[in-house]
């Protein structure tokens, strides 16, 4: 998991770290990235538990005979989220994001248990 | 917001709740749903933590004259984001997924506030 370096100056270059002022900031940065890798642990927390959600919801749709799509519980979710993102002070952009990536994955889940013949097994690697 | 409706059955169609196994899915799907609602509620209330977070880092960089992206740091989430998703039960594809949206939208708003001579305030219409 390496990458090609480009020439761009960057917070772990340790050459720039030598003016106090530049030293401040990057342990301010410091900070606010243990704040953010907190928030991250938190969503992938999340994500896990509303996978498992959407999986059972995939397998008694799967049971049921229900398609994996819903328009009108998309469009609820929708604006509901757009709401939700603008009272936290989120751009409604990165909450419509957001929808469309759980939404998809979730769907592409649904339709593996589907054709599994309503079997969530099939996703039981992470379960 | 309204979408072109298929012939597929979806939970939403009341023609299809009629028997007494299908309305106790359907029940059981509500119900996850109301929990899968919670669960987003939650994550863009930290979507919207961590993205105050980020613009902070931004204005910072653009202050240092750092670039908008470091890729030692990527490295570090994108290791850390898999091991933490194994430990949830997520799909660690899921989370790499997340890894990829979050950063790239972080990445778009830190050139922004760069173009912006270190003025987080470009962002401000959702800070």
């Amino acid at each position: 998991m390496t990458h090609e370096h480009d020439a761009e100056t960057v917070v772990d270059s340790p050459d720039h770290w030598r003016d106090e002022q530049t030293q401040r900031i990057v342990q301010r940065i410091d900070d606010l990235r243990q704040s953010i890798d907190n928030v991250d642990m938190a969503i992938i927390a999340l994500l896990a538990e509303r996978f498992k959600y959407t999986t059972q919801v995939g397998a008694l749709k799967a049971a049921a005979g229900f398609a994996p799509a819903d328009y009108k519980r998309e469009d609820y979710q929708m604006e509901r989220l757009h709401r939700l993102a603008v009272d936290a002070g989120l751009d409604p952009d990165i909450a419509e994001m957001y929808r469309e990536f759980v939404v998809t994955e979730a769907k592409k889940r649904h339709r593996r248990i589907a054709e599994a013949g309503g079997d969530p097994g099939i996703l039981d690697i992470f379960a």
